[in-house]
């Protein structure tokens, strides 16, 4: 197995002001290659010290990932610092440099010299293009070390391990990879690790590894084989052990989130939603409208943060929001029912509660209630959430998806 | 300065399972004690790997936080490592082993002998008492070197951070550190990073650095002192050099994020808003119910995905749509004018436009038309975005609190 290490430049992840993702992205990403991460390093912008983990990490290493350090800015070193310790120099990689140039004469903005410092590169290096951003990315090897050099921001990252380091690693690894990622909801990691054990601990190939995400759970399946066919055929009789031990829990694969399972589901029946929220503030019709497409299913809504506009703009009663307060299932229904009603639309679903640590009319903080009308059904869930502000709007919107989605399965 | 680094012990976080959020919680807590972090590593639960690189931390450093692998199980090898590495036993922590027992005992479990394993330390150390677990943390001392071990799950370790080592530290720093961070919108990394150029490369106390993030620019400023008061008086003349020069950009400071700053002018002129959204999708509203307490002046508004539920609802005439188009300046003004009506309050924002690379209605993909209607004022702002469909409705919505910010600062 082929090791690797990471290495992030930045010296806002030794302030402590921002959590190093990147080295968890690129660890996950290398593992779906089969291949072994060893070490992870932070270091600051500061070349010297960048330039002493370069040469002990090509010791050790047959893939050193570098990420971070590839702005416009003087604090951005990374590339120059390569550059010194392979002893190479840079140049400008022309299609960056157009695709910079464009961008600020599109945009009407002032294009600094600096910008163009983004798209140089070693001279003798594979470019990695950035399809999020303008940094370029490399591709060196060098005395058998294999060096990727990635942007900082973690949406560039991501892409550019998937769209143009994912090729090229892969003429490495002679195996061929197969590899499934399993999405559950509403099941706990240690629980759902339980239950699976024994398949974990068996196997070897594929292998099977498991992740966590606030309200979620992922497993992801890989196997190596001489072919993909290959591959593929030894994942087969896992990937249906696990499904079938957790099909309760099961809901989507590979970029399968929440919010596409339940937009597909809607748009195989034909069924329109809209939305009310109070708590989430908007946040259920934001995650929604990330689907490009949407708007086939998805009118619109309702926020009615204070309880005036509850009555006001979507007819909540009065006598709901005196006898058993804007917290309550029944006022969760009667948002539900009446956004349904407002936007002529085939169901409603709604958000009210307190995400914050306080409590209100009485209700705990973290109460939520959620309630979903559809044509021929009406429900509401209770919840009781634990963790901060946002999360805890997060989480909501979550379960209202995974809820909904029960429901859609159901008809 | 003292220099310290971070050995984060885990395999779980060289596969990417978990992200090393104990690192950036000790190079925050280090930075508060005015320490400098100039090293996080991650090595696994491998005792050659951890034995390599505690001596070459011991080199170079002179404080050593390790964190992981102090648990019960065999993995967990950090202790008798760092035994081995500094030539000392261990011995059972008699406080820490009678919690345990005790605990077993009284929750009527069967005490494992690997349950002991948590209270062992070395001989010649100072035990840290983990008051949310039970593994013991140690503080030591040896040729010149500190080391700090500290358990790994994150609550665990915080806690044991706040109150065993923030005590026994404060007799190493000499200095105070003060630091700011001053906000910027509407202007470029590189082209905000050029207009400070000078005064960047000649500051050496306070120390200036440039942080991007999608749309705004952070810069963090950071001065040491004898005392508190010396570093913030150090800090000053840079501070307000550094404002001076980016007036029109400058919005707020430290956690004064734009719908921080916007919530506050609102509140301050007791003017409260509604939002009516398409392209959003309620995202403005998601994030305006971010800040707790924004009920005061934010009392929701509507999400018009469809043209449609943009006449039904919000009643922008059948007229504009048919002439203008959803996507136009025209179709903005109506939908901030109508939800104002609407929702009596006193400022109606919208936005509409396309987030996708799709050109609709003959308008260029990453068009958008923020509208705002004020109680003396009334604008329309058209934006061309070039990111992907999620960052473009980020940077929209971003963008309308920008030009809202500078409504209310006029009026």
């Amino acid at each position: 197995m082929l090791k690797a290490e990471i290495i992030a430049v930045g010296t806002e992840l030794l302030m402590g002001q921002v959590v190093n993702t990147n080295a968890t992205t690129i660890s996950r990403f290398l593992n779906a290659q089969n291949i072994g991460t060893y070490y992870q390093t932070v270091v600051g912008d500061n070349p010297n010290r960048l330039l002493e983990q370069l040469k002990q990490s090509s010791q050790r290493s047959d893939i050193i990932a570098i990420c971070g350090g590839l702005g416009p800015t003087q604090d951005d070193i990374t590339k120059e610092v390569i550059a010194t310790f392979l002893n190479d120099e840079l140049v400008q990689h022309e299609l960056s440099k157009q695709k910079i140039v464009l961008y600020f004469e599109k945009s009407g903005r002032i294009m600094s010299e600096n910008n163009l410092k983004q798209s140089l590169i070693l001279k003798k290096c594979q470019p990695l293009m950035n399809h999020n951003g303008f940094a370029t990315g490399m591709f060196i090897q060098k005395n058998d070390v294999t060096y990727i050099v990635l942007p900082g921001p973690p949406r560039e990252l991501s892409m550019m391990l998937e769209t143009e380091v994912k090729p090229v690693l892969s003429k490495f690894t002679q195996e061929q990879l197969s590899s499934v990622l399993l999405r559950f909801a509403d099941i706990g990691e240690s629980l759902l690790a339980e239950k699976i054990e024994d398949i974990v601990s068996e196997q070897t190939n594929p292998t099977v590894a498991i992740y966590a995400n606030p309200g979620l759970v992922d497993v992801r399946v890989t196997a190596s084989g001489q072919t993909s066919q290959e591959a593929n055929r030894l994942m087969q009789p896992v990937i249906m052990a696990i499904q079938n031990r957790l099909s309760e829990f099961y809901y989507g694969r590979d970029e399968e989130t929440l919010e596409h399972v339940v937009v597909a589901l809607l748009k195989q029946k034909q069924w329109s939603i809209a939305t009310a929220e109070s708590v989430t503030g908007g946040l259920c019709g934001a995650k929604l409208t990330q689907i490009s497409g949407v708007s086939s299913v998805y009118c619109g809504g309702v926020v009615t943060y204070t309880n005036e506009m509850k009555q006001t703009i979507l007819g909540v009663n009065e006598s709901t929001l005196h006898q058993f307060g804007a917290i309550s299932a029944e006022c969760a229904l009667e948002m539900a029912q009446n956004v349904k009603k407002l936007c002529q639309s085939d169901i409603g679903i709604s958000f009210t509660g307190i995400a914050d640590k306080t409590s209100v009319e009485n209700k705990p903080s973290g109460r939520v209630y959620i309630g979903i009308a559809t044509p021929t059904q009406q429900k509401v869930v209770e919840l009781q959430l634990h963790r901060d502000r946002e999360l805890n709007r997060q989480l909501a919107v979550q379960k209202g998806f995974i809820e909904l989605r029960k429901m859609l399965l159901e008809v």
